[in-house]
């Protein structure tokens, strides 16, 4: 089944469901208002919402009307918690090796993991707003789950089962705010401004066999001006699946409905090209990775992050090449002064 | 005013108002229903709070009972946001001190501050789960303030403005677990389980001219096993105000409604004593911030960290001597098997 939240003026929108083939729409109302209310009671709601799913596929929804993303808020346009992973060890090996730091052994083991703001999220065609291109504008192309309840100290098995929905999601960085704030310990703040989803958020059916135990085996597309840059396999490289991202938070906490977990960006490892040089065929998911690979081939990046008027378009396609989540749609504008 | 929030088996509970002696409660049922409702709509709903309020304080609300905080969930049972400072330098600096580390001029300028999680947390008298004593369970008693929406970029003095509601805190932390997490970069996690608050979040009006520009003067009590471990001053000595809080937060993100900001934890410079020895008649708002002490002073610390069954009373009284939020009261149990 798929979810999205449509703008209505208030601060949690109103649920609709939303036809496989994200062509038509049906507001939830008589069901469940919100998203967060569903996820809140889901054994209760689910089956209910996904009665109208098949109604409306079958084209038998009375009040059905066509479905447009740009009327999309996050599906969750906020959230209790949005907890990001660095899953893809790939992306950090890439970083740290353009900075001549090596990758600890613990974190081959031990997922890395921020706790980001959850007050505010963007739609799929909100505007990034952001005070000055001098921060270091970035996107990064994700896949992210939310949670139902899971419980302090649940094993990773245990916590894939509190799997309820997949999104995609563009965790926009400041690159050049990270420095000085890791640098003072307590992790990410500023330069994680509010993060983009993708218009609908699917149950795990939608995915088939392409959902493997925690993993998402499919190819997460960015596009940044128009130019196809990443082409990256969501699936097999992921170091952590999802089930170990969520127990990581479970050691110490219970983790409660609507909680959405990312899995970091999506990135694949180099091969060796033709000239012995390595290659990343698949491109990239954030700049700062195209930029390190530059770094680490040529001593220096030559790739800018993105400026104002710039957009970025991130999608992903089922095994049948439809679109599973609609895209993410943004451009970068200067915040009003 | 005073407002609470009553269990009733939902995950978000009743709004009530309290009165200003704690004496009395009134469900808002008929105003809204919870917090957050009317955090969301303030200008609207506050009138009507107090309203009731006044007319609890003054015994014609018709259907008040005796008010229990043992009944009470946290005023917000979750939250969209959890953002905690470090805004008391002087922990800072103790902290440092016993591991020969100086702090970095730039944080007298620039506030610590981490994002919390926010979907779970604990009302004043519930117990403290946790999966094992060896994590080096603390208690940190703290002020925080509840904010309406603020947007980006907005200056201290702006978002002095944002703030609707105090309340106080218990951050508790595992110690033994933050080495290693804040080793990895990324900021706290495991380290930083569920938060307690106090019994009631109040309106600046109720603390009078003790509200100060974003400072609360008034002394935050800590009773650890009955024994009373601090009076701190939880005003003067806090180097950056909530104002300048929430502005750091806005730097690069609007803040919305229902945004929970914390002071971290109170802490008090030492004097001379008549030794010449430095004493800290104030006491202590953490357990760890009294061993860095001890290790400044006897070169090790030989206070050890709370034990299963430990209890932990954080109160705060008004100049009239009455308690402003009721107490927290909790009790540190292990996670069930």
């Amino acid at each position: 089944m798929k979810l999205a939240t449509y703008k209505d003026g208030s601060r949690d929108g109103q649920l609709v469901v939303v036809s496989r083939d994200l062509g038509t729409a049906h507001y939830a109302t008589g069901i469940a208002a919100r998203l967060q209310q569903a996820l809140d009671d889901w054994s209760f709601i689910s089956p209910q919402l996904q009665d109208l799913y098949e109604a409306l596929n079958s084209g038998k929804a009375r009040n059905a009307f066509p479905f447009d993303p740009a009327q999309c808020m996050a599906p969750l346009p906020r959230a209790y918690q949005w907890a990001d992973g660095s899953a893809f060890i790939n992306h950090v090996e890439l970083v740290r090796a353009a900075r001549n730091s090596e990758v600890p052994k613990t974190f081959y083991e031990d997922p890395l993991m921020y706790q980001g703001g959850s007050d505010d999220f963007l739609g799929p065609r909100d505007d990034v707003v952001v005070p000055s291109e001098d921060y270091g504008i970035d996107f990064e192309a994700e896949v992210a789950v939310v949670t139902g309840d899971v419980p302090m100290m649940a094993t990773p098995e245990q916590a894939l089962d509190g799997i309820r929905l997949l999104m995609i999601a563009n965790d926009v960085s400041l690159r050049n705010l990270i420095p000085a704030e890791l640098a003072k310990g307590f992790g990410f703040f500023q330069s994680k401004p509010a993060t983009a989803f993708g218009p609908v958020a699917i149950t795990l059916d939608e995915v088939g066999d392409a959902w493997d135990k925690g993993r998402l085996n499919l190819t997460l597309q960015s596009a940044w001006n128009g130019r196809k840059v990443g082409m990256c396999d969501a699936g097999p490289e992921m170091t952590f699946h999802f089930g170990q991202l969520i127990a990581h938070i479970c050691k110490t906490r219970n983790v409660r409905a609507g909680s959405i977990v990312g899995s970091g960006t999506v990135s694949n490892k180099g091969v060796a090209g033709a000239n012995g040089k390595t290659e990343w065929p698949k491109g990239y998911s954030c700049i700062a990775e195209k930029r390190a690979i530059e770094t680490i081939q040529d001593g220096k990046p030559s790739t800018e992050f993105m400026k104002f008027g710039d957009t970025i378009r991130i999608e992903m396609k089922g095994k049948d090449g439809q679109s599973l989540f609609g895209a993410i749609e943004q451009k970068i504008v200067p915040a009003a002064k």
